[in-house]
């Protein structure tokens, strides 16, 4: 097997939506396929990429660092030597050579991009659902999951008639299959977002659970402040208090607030996130963390990110990634992850789980199909196939 | 007073050296110019800007999220409104609207140098040196430095008759007026690493200092060996011992080694420099931080590093920019830092500072061009002139 082209591209991942921070009417997306002289059913396999929404296309970072280090590599290296399959982790070694440490940001992103490409190409290659291929690859002694727990992100502001727009959202993702919801917070004044929590959780079936949603907008007093209003609620978490890399107010927070916290999805390394388990002083039995491979080197990297895990007691049970996109789902089913985010309606086509296999009480089942599933999501199949 | 047109390329910085973690044979530099209406002696007026060395260029973010938002902008909200010449300052605010938080690598490279350029612009059309213009823009109390220390960053690893070539080039350094130096190490057994750090300290004049280098090639048991046995010298710093983000093995070494500790090149925001000196455990009396504007999103946010650092104690004669080029030597000047890096006859013509201020006895003075003084030095204004 032999990879004989890459070909990138960018799409547009807008949105009319915008958290505490940023809007996202101008959010890109990079996508990759790596095309092999693998033929099956009379096909060239191609492997599909790109990464979730929040951070931007890295179409310079893939044309001139990342992708040309592929070409550079020897074939054989690329490829899993027991196998002849291409292995992603070695790819990924290759093409993070000339890297110095630090830094961990924009890079991170192209190099996860190109990472889901290859996982799809692999576990095309070998004719195998990736959960199979991941659980196999990285020597997982638990059995894969067969379904994933997954929740819908979204609770959004809504200019117009604000808390009936946000139950019609919210009744939206319910009549979808969803259980447990996550809303924004820190948008609006905290008596106003404690409306918008008591809305939904007035409406929420018994056993739904809401999450809240900051986007590291809070400096600590006002994490704290907010800490002790959200006390009052028995909330499934708090996310993103303040910026991702203020350890230290997560540790005072997770000091003073007893329900769950959750962060990580603006952690992109192994090495940012033993710093958040030395220095956040989150609990292992009860926070949740959400690093998300495509924005951090991809798989490989969130393996060492596991292991770095592990170390401090924390169980893949615990983590539970941003992205809401179908190599999450794979990556929660393979690892034994708590769970996996979800986007309903937003973000698409990228957004999303294969149209077969749809939500169901807030679960979501893993195709067969070989591969990450791309092919069972007709409109992003064909996005991709047009553009590259 | 507007901005014109915003042009950028890209231009090799590739050298024959490496360092402990990477070779610099494909090593390239992002160059920007921005163009104004603003004529001086007949001529439109142009700031010019480019990254240290280290890290990639950045066409890419430049192309498609930094210069697009500064050509989006209002064009009065980019000047100072008392002078109304372009604010730097305000031009990074404009650049990171709908940036996320976290994430600090090559986004910060991309800003950097586009700062760069913003601040040449603003010096020439005040008509001032760059050093006299950040005085004044960040009210700094302190008068600026006519001088500034300097410091020989090399000490390469020759791969033939290594310690005579090792002599060879530091004795070049010497003739050139530079008094202290730096030397890799971590590329060699330690015990060949300390018969090259003899060999120097047997060629140094009284008083002369060497430095040395790891490049954050070690683990804490290698950082904390090498640390044993450089103790038996007195060395100018034990630099950048472990990854730039194990704050952890930073603290531990702190403890052990009595000797002043130097990192920070490859941190880039103040949220990570914040954690280094929360986490980090280096001694504000002692050891030294390196971190550089033009890798960083530029001065405003070295600025915020200084206050951020100020708040635990730190004064800005402990920080020394790793960089070696004429912004640094204007800020050095400015905020009263305690000197900054120099490469000579590397990274040409990018390093080294103008052909009319030669290093003297350690020091390299202050031009009064206005500007940062890029056209002091020929080679390196013509090669911007030519390509942008």
């Amino acid at each position: 097997m032999r990879i004989t082209k890459i070909t990138y591209g960018e799409a547009p991942i807008a949105s009319q939506i915008s958290n505490a921070v940023i809007d996202f009417s101008r959010m890109t997306v990079s996508i990759v396929a790596v095309h092999s002289d693998l033929v099956v059913d009379g096909e060239p396999v191609v492997g599909y990429g790109f990464h979730s929404n929040g951070r931007y296309a890295q179409s310079g970072l893939l044309s001139t660092r990342i992708l040309p280090r592929v070409e550079d590599a020897s074939p054989e290296r690329l490829l899993d030597p027991s196998t002849g399959i291409v292995d992603p982790v070695r790819v990924q070694q290759a093409v993070m050579e000339n890297e110095k440490p630090g830094g961990h940001g924009d890079r991170a992103v192209a190099v996860g991009t190109l990472d889901m490409a290859m996982w799809d190409l692999a576990a095309k290659a070998a004719g195998e659902p990736l959960y199979r291929l991941l659980h196999e690859r990285f020597g997982l002694r638990e059995q894969p999951a067969s379904s994933v727990w997954v929740y819908a992100a979204g609770g959004y502001y809504h200019p117009d008639k604000p808390l009936q727009a946000l139950r019609d959202e919210i009744r939206g993702y319910l009549d979808l299959g969803y259980r447990d919801v996550k809303i924004k917070i820190g948008g609006a004044p905290l008596e106003e977002d404690l409306r918008r929590i008591e809305t939904v959780l007035h409406l929420l079936p018994s056993g739904c659970r809401l999450a809240v949603d900051a986007n590291g907008r809070f400096g600590v007093e006002e994490a704290l402040r907010y800490g002790r209003a959200l006390a009052a609620y028995d909330l499934l978490w708090y996310e993103e208090p303040c910026d991702p890399l203020d350890y230290r107010t997560h540790a005072v927070l997770a000091d003073e607030y007893a329900g769950a916290l959750a962060t990580g999805e603006n952690l992109f390394s192994a090495a940012d996130v033993r710093n958040l388990r030395r220095h956040g002083g989150l609990r292992p039995h009860r926070d949740v963390l959400q690093m998300d491979p495509s924005l951090s080197y991809g798989v490989p990297e969130y393996a060492a990110m596991l292991r770095e895990l592990a170390s401090g007691g924390w169980s893949p049970g615990r983590l539970c990634p941003h992205g809401g996109n179908q190599i999450n789902l794979a990556l929660a089913a393979a690892f034994g992850l708590g769970g996996c985010e979800s986007y309903p309606k937003v973000f698409e086509p990228f957004g999303g789980f294969a149209e077969s296999t749809p939500v169901t009480d807030g679960y979501v089942g893993l195709p067969e199909e070989p591969g990450i599933g791309i092919e069972l999501k007709p409109a992003l199949r064909d996005l991709l196939r047009e553009r590259l």
